[in-house]
């Protein structure tokens, strides 16, 4: 099973897709969407839709995993935030209906065993499943392989974590 | 110049169509679209987008005004209902770039000449702009009709409200 791993924003989204064999997981590719802060908000909105449905084109997953904007710092941070993350859902959608989302405690529990894992741990493990010489970098993308993961390792789930 | 009002939001989407000739505002057409509330998320984003896309194609407009999500009640409620916004923006920035953002106290300020009018201060001066018998219904096509003329009034100001 394939899986695409997103970890949604504005300037910055991550990406990650796997391959998950039993219980074996082999990173396939990995990196981020990046769209300038000078561009007119909605032509950002634009690039990041084309960008993910390229992105979904190109490696074909058989599943979607996105992480939920659960707690957010601030409003003001996440009002853009929460628009990107409607254009990504929209490009998912029109591909395919099996997009799964997960918190960010989630994502802790299913990769550490621990929902109050910090950042480290969590790249730690990231680069540990994945059999990789190295953390993956950037942050954004060692984010999305984790989402990736993390519908992986508990797709026992499904339907909790279907978005409805 | 014809201008499509839209007063974003998830299960309800106000939209109003006016023509401005001078200072003659006419109304052209107004409504709202809705998303059943038990369809699942992404569904409900599709429709919105679909929608908007359709309105744009069936009104041509010159322009098009929006609401800002200025201040939101709480993250609860403004974290989906940004979602669906950014879907809104895509559609729209797809067909035309002219896309413009009010603040609802701007939008009242344009209409009323105060921005703490109420909202039947509101929905009176619509209908009083727009020489129409009865206020528009239901209220989010009020409101929609509403963002519109507050673009047609103040239009002087094009460059200060382009979305960017």
């Amino acid at each position: 099973m394939r899986i695409l791993g997103i970890d949604p924003g504005l300037a910055t989204i991550g990406f990650g897709v796997i391959e998950k064999d039993n219980y074996n997981f082999v990173p396939i590719d990995y990196g981020i969407i990046s769209t300038p802060k000078d561009d007119p908000f909605p032509e950002r909105l634009l690039t990041i839709y084309q960008a993910v449905g390229s992105l979904i084109d190109t490696f074909n997953p058989d599943a979607i995993s996105i992480e939920e904007l659960f707690f957010m710092k601030n409003i003001t941070t996440g009002i853009p935030v929460s628009h990107a993350r409607g254009v990504i859902l929209l490009a998912c959608y029109q591909k395919t209906k099996n997009i799964y989302e997960y918190t960010p405690m989630q994502i802790k529990l299913a990769l550490t065993g621990t929902g109050s894992a910090d950042k480290h741990q969590m790249q730690y493990m990231t680069k540990s499943i994945l059999n990789l010489n190295d953390i993956p970098r950037p942050d954004d993308a060692a984010d999305a392989l984790a989402v990736a993961i993390c519908h992986g390792q508990t797709n026992q789930n499904l339907v909790d974590n279907l978005i409805k």
